[in-house]
Parts: C-alpha cells; sequence; structure tokens
C-alpha cells in the first residue's frame, strides 16, 4: 500500500498514464515489472492507483539506480510494447524527494 | 488527466493514503480543495488516481507556494478533518522534478 520509505533525501519516478482499450497483455507484464523492479539495486518501493488516470510512483536510492533499472533489457521491451500497445499517452517525471511526513490512525481508533 | 506541466525544475507535492470507510463528507470537501488549490499563485496541475491506495500528485511553480497553500486557512482546516474523519493512514512526500518525458499516440492510431 503506502510504501516505507527512508529519511529523505532518495528519489521517485512519476509514472501517470492513459491506457488504450483491452488488456492486450497489460496487466501481466505490469505485475512482471514490479516484480523485477524489486530485484533491482537501489529500489524502495512502489505505489499504483489507476481510474481514467493512472499513476504509479516508484522510489529509488538514486538516479544512478533508476538510470540502470531504465536500462534494463527486459524492462526496455516493456516499455517498447507500452508505446506501440499499451498506451494513449503518459509522462513520466523525475524527482528528489526532499521532505516527506505522515500519519497513522491509532489502531484503537476506528 | 495528465497534468500539463513547464520545463523543469518545478515541484510535486505526492500524497498517499488509504480512506476510512464512508463519505462523511470527504468527496465534497476533495473537489473543494481542488477548486481552491487552482486558485493559489504557484499551482500548476493536480493528478489522482484511487483504488485501496489514493496518489494525488499536485504540481507547484516552487517551495514558497507549496508552502502558502499549507497555511491556506481553509485547507488547513480541511487537513485536519482528513486526520480525524477521512484517512487511515496517509504520507505526504515534497519532491523536486528535476526532469520528465512524454508520449502520446497518433490521433490516426487506435
Amino acid at each position: 500500500m503506502i510504501a516505507k520509505t527512508p529519511k529523505p533525501p532518495y528519489y521517485a519516478v512519476i509514472f501517470s498514464s492513459v491506457r488504450t482499450e483491452g488488456d492486450n497483455g497489460y496487466a501481466a507484464m505490469s505485475d512482471r515489472m514490479v516484480e523485477l523492479a524489486k530485484q533491482q539495486d537501489g529500489f524502495i518501493g512502489v505505489e499504483s492507483a489507476r481510474n481514467e488516470l493512472g499513476i504509479t510512483v516508484s522510489y529509488w536510492r538514486d538516479l544512478d539506480s533508476i538510470r540502470k533499472w531504465k536500462e534494463n533489457a527486459e524492462h526496455t521491451v516493456a516499455r517498447e510494447k507500452g508505446r506501440r500497445d499499451w498506451y494513449q499517452s503518459f509522462k513520466t517525471r523525475i524527482a528528489k524527494i526532499e521532505r516527506d511526513y505522515d500519519f497513522e490512525r491509532n489502531s484503537d481508533e476506528q
């Protein structure tokens, strides 16, 4: 759910997308990419939600681990399929997390 | 949908949350907060999606405009209601967008 992330600074890849119609192998590949990302050096966590717009935020130790993930061969093939089959449009933003704070309801409340 | 954002650098507030049960006035307040945010100096755009996890990313010109939005009186009241009524847990991350790139399918394809 909410990714457990370390004290900043760390990095995020914010991937916002609008899908094409139909699955066309998307769901299986999406699951596979999460599994593969988790195995990468520097991967911290990932959060995802989708309605008409989908947002996936993956968290990384540094820019170098993001670069290596981008160059991963299987990920590169998946991105090519994304442009060809799965996405109407998308935007990828690389961000440095400078500060964070959180809230957790006490377990004795609702 | 996908927010139109300027050439980096600019800033993002990544708000990841898990809701409590029931609406309890959440939907109306959420709409109101988007309307109010749009009126703030330095606001660029916002993207949202929710399944079990909700992710809202708002984009801002600089840290000062994020700070002023945080100090907005009506927003402060809404955040207090959020902690009291609407959220099981949340995490807010302040990030500097350093780089971005996008994809738009040609209108003659699917």
